[in-house]
């Protein structure tokens, strides 16, 4: 997507690999800041500090550390060691740990000297997959789109959470793709964004839809339900960071209450997302997902522009008092309406028929 | 309840009804600080600004409002006129109009030079009887929390949202009366803070709560549907600013995504209120109460301390980007296990059994 005029991703490859540049995202949408990276530590890093976030951008970052790792040790034990440490930055994302394993999977079988190449060559085949995925994912959920403006003959108003576009994956999105696409094709529609606390990260998507011209509204998290209530949602889009073989959801937290208030008024919920976010290993989403708990300062602590324009920190929460920050949570599958994924929409419990290999990977883990 | 060992309350009279005291609430809870206010327009002030919050003591401070208003013109059309005023300073809390025009009734029947000194007793009595009845709340709450801890056997956990403590009312709160009754008679509980934006009145709460030595979590408004999920909660427990006469509630915004959240999980969610909340003149609270859309500014600006420890308020959103910040939400009675008032605790279906005068009321209007 265009950022003031000029196309841009969210991570790009320099000098055949030897580094990568990302969007230090936690400067955003205050401050638009490039930044490289040249060792997979800073890889580690990047992932964990969230310079990077969204579970498909996750993925792709993560396969850029191994390529990173094995450039400097491309032998067994360091590949395997590199793998823990980069899998470990961000535990829920099942994302990571695929791109980190696809490149593993595929240098395992060269001897040590060619790895770094192929390993680039894999890399890079990634990138481009999940910028071809995110586009069919566009164009599958904006048709969803084109089909409730088809019946309301009004603009679609699209409740989203947290920041499922651009910034979250190499290029145009999940959920957002589909707006993105929508709006390309001059369907009328609005986006709900939620602020999504304690990152904020509905600021992110503001900032995207701001860049793209299309029209949105910042809500706080508590507001969706209400509207809801009031018929001013039409559909509820999400992403995902990780999603069952039967359709439960985990994403960002307080996607399960949205969910909740769009079953109980009778509203659309769909999750979009690459089929790399399905785990095919894993069937009840609520008791088999390890879900991160993350530091409370993210609670504590606000960051905004001061009355200079600076970007600042303000603390809104002593750090006497005791705070807890789970990142994630899930969605059961009941809630669930469809889920878009780059090969077509589906039913939550018709996933493993649009992706019949899934299942079979599921027997046989 | 007392601040630093000092018994305080949340607004008190001076000399006789001629200046009163209140929190500048909107300080809290970086900086403690007491206003006394002498003109009935720095109460419509005071209200509007939020210096004072919480629909128990809206009401109350809308009386006192009044009773500075007579005092500087008693005459029948003075007091219409400030009446309007007054109420229209918070338009969805009912408890408002409700203070407001206690003291226009007890006044009107007697010549203008005795108003003054009728609408300051009539304002004591108020006062007076709000510490009792929320005394009384507490009393019957703590009979819930003390039935789920000899059902467990282990800590109670309760949620609560937004601030419905002694600050949102003379003395000892609603929902928070029942929390510290519950504690005061040594039930162990443990309370988990909605942070409540956008304007973070769990911070109160965690304020009131730290205060009184009360263990409790503070966490983003998007978790409580996770820790439900996970039986990290036994009750929601929060006030209301209105309840119609079938147990409609119309709270803080959010409130209804935490109510189905506990429906789905089969957690009670229980609604603490004086019965002057109830709204005997309404049945179907989502189409008849109309809901308060404050400034975006809330959503756009946070308050907290800078790295200087002093109170600052930074950007997060910029003044470009449209917002909505609708500032209540109505939970269908259907969520309700149940509503705690002075008089007693009952399903939603039975207030009118509780308070037959109410339905009699219903029926004359």
């Amino acid at each position: 997507m265009k950022v003031n005029g000029v196309p841009t991703r969210s991570i790009w490859s320099l000098d055949d690999g030897q580094r990568i540049g990302i969007i230090d995202q936690t400067q955003l949408p205050f401050c638009f800041k490039k930044v490289e990276l040249s060792d997979w530590r800073e890889v580690v890093d990047a992932i964990a500090t969230m310079k990077v976030r969204g579970a498909p951008l996750i993925g792709v970052t993560g396969a850029w550390g191994m390529v990173l790792a094995i450039r400097d040790n491309p032998e067994d034990d360091a590949i395997h060691a590199a793998r823990s440490e980069l899998i470990a930055s961000r535990p829920t994302a099942v994302d990571l740990q695929w791109g980190v394993d696809q490149i593993v999977t595929a240098v395992m079988p060269y001897c040590p000297r060619e790895r770094f190449r192929m390993a680039v060559k894999m890399a890079e085949t990634l990138t481009q997959a999940n910028v071809l995925a995110n586009r069919a994912i566009g164009t599958h959920g904006a048709r969803v789109i084109a089909e409730l403006y088809a019946k309301k003959r009004a603009p679609v108003n699209i409740l989203t959470h947290c920041n499922a576009g651009w910034l979250a994956t190499v290029d145009y999105g999940t959920a957002l793709s589909a707006v993105y696409i929508a709006f390309e094709q001059g369907i009328p529609l609005h986006v709900w964004v939620d602020e999504t606390r304690p990152r904020n990260q509905g600021l992110l998507t503001a900032w995207e839809l701001e860049a793209g011209g299309v029209p949105h509204t910042v809500i706080a998290d508590n507001a969706g339900g209400h509207l809801m209530q009031h018929r001013e949602v039409d559909m509820v889009l999400v992403g995902a960071d990780r999603i069952t073989a039967i359709g439960d959801v985990a994403n960002k937290i307080g996607t399960y209450l949205k969910a909740l208030a769009a079953k109980d008024m009778d509203i659309p919920f769909y999750v979009a997302a690459p089929s790399s976010t399905i785990d095919w290993s894993i069937q009840d989403g609520k008791h088999s997902i390890e879900i991160e708990n993350r530091n409370g300062d993210e609670l504590r602590y606000v960051k905004g522009l001061d009355a200079k324009g600076q970007v600042t920190e303000v603390e809104i929460i002593s750090p006497l008092t005791n705070v807890e920050n789970p990142a994630f949570d899930v969605t059961p599958a009941r809630l669930v309406t469809g889920i878009v994924t780059e090969r077509g929409v589906c039913a939550p419990e018709f996933l493993t028929r649009l992706f019949p290999e899934g299942a079979r990977r599921r027997t046989r883990w």
